[in-house]
């Protein structure tokens, strides 16, 4: 814990900004370091919330600097989404695939959301092959991997050989480990609290 | 694992389809239990990335339930965003205020960064105590917390007092711990790998 409090005296404040100083040398110094672009395998899993949206965050920021994403869901398609209302106002930035057929203990058909993961994974390889797309969004992807209705080989084969200066954002829990050891950038969301537990539903604007 | 494979038998099929069965059963039983609908408070902390993003995410769907969302960057401020222009498009229901002054290393001024702080907690009060927001968020709150730049015992106790229906996001690693005791649901965005260490720079679409 930082010793200052909000009615420092003089002192503190020297202290304070000789810190900062220090932080901002070595912040310096880290950011000369980063010099390369480059399009990035980026993985969002773990139990916790905020997989899907801190990728639909990323969408967003990508579509305001004029870029074009691609968004695929694999296994939310039935249901109505609040961010679908935001992509229709950017009409040439995103394009919106919702192509599964609701969460796989919806359907009870193994065959049928073997077939709807591989029309999601077709879509996901043309956005990944078309020039135009900046970034593609592989939402709950890992859940078609974790349940092997995709083959894992085939889907790191596509990835490890996508354009260079692509992004790819794939989303999902129990995303497979060699899936993690591909990736540029991992994230594990963990769940601290959650008010399901309180009784709380699912409400607009949180959970869709 | 599952023991399923992609080429599955049909007793693998009949298998599959009872244990969705199962699981579909679960899910209704624990839904159902699940009636009520209040305001969240919500904590995104953590050192991994995502924080701001989920945040974003779920900005973006509350504006496409019509709802409108107050947004307050406590230390961003000085940073051209590509959500910025998103929330451009939609005037009505996004109020953006952009209230930090950069990040605290860069301004080495302890006088200056509580002053900012302090504005930007007064437009997230003036947005809480306004019915007119259905959503506030306050980005990187955390940081100004944890600097003690702002009084914890007035933040708890204006969030704990706010009204019954507001949701309330904070963000920004090193929440307090009576923070995360006050909050409904709280995600911990863990760091699994970075691409900075790789030294790729920060790039548009990704970190801003």
């Amino acid at each position: 814990m930082p010793s200052e409090t909000p009615g420092a005296e003089p002192a503190d404040d020297a202290r304070h900004a000789e810190k900062m100083r220090k932080k901002q040398a070595a912040r310096t110094t880290i950011m000369a370091g980063k010099t390369r672009e480059k399009g990035l395998l980026i993985v969002h899993t773990g139990k916790g919330k905020g997989k899907t949206s801190a990728a639909l965050g990323m969408v967003i920021r990508a579509i305001g600097h004029g870029m074009k994403v691609g968004v695929v869901q694999f296994v939310k398609g039935a249901m109505q989404t609040g961010e679908k209302t935001v992509f229709d106002a950017f009409p040439d930035h995103v394009e919106f695939k919702p192509m599964g057929e609701g969460f796989t203990w919806d359907t009870q058909d193994r065959a049928r959301d073997i077939a709807a993961a591989r029309r999601a994974w077709e879509e996901v390889k043309r956005m990944i092959a078309d020039p135009a797309y900046h970034m593609v969004m592989a939402d709950e992807m890992n859940i078609a991997l974790r349940y092997e209705y995709l083959p894992l080989d085939e889907v790191l084969e596509v990835l490890a050989a996508k354009p260079e200066m692509k992004h790819v954002i794939v989303t999902g829990r129990n995303a497979p480990d060699a899936l993690i050891e591909a990736a540029d950038l991992v994230t594990e969301m963990t769940m601290v609290k959650h008010p399901f537990r309180a009784g709380v539903k699912a409400q607009p604007g949180i959970e869709f």
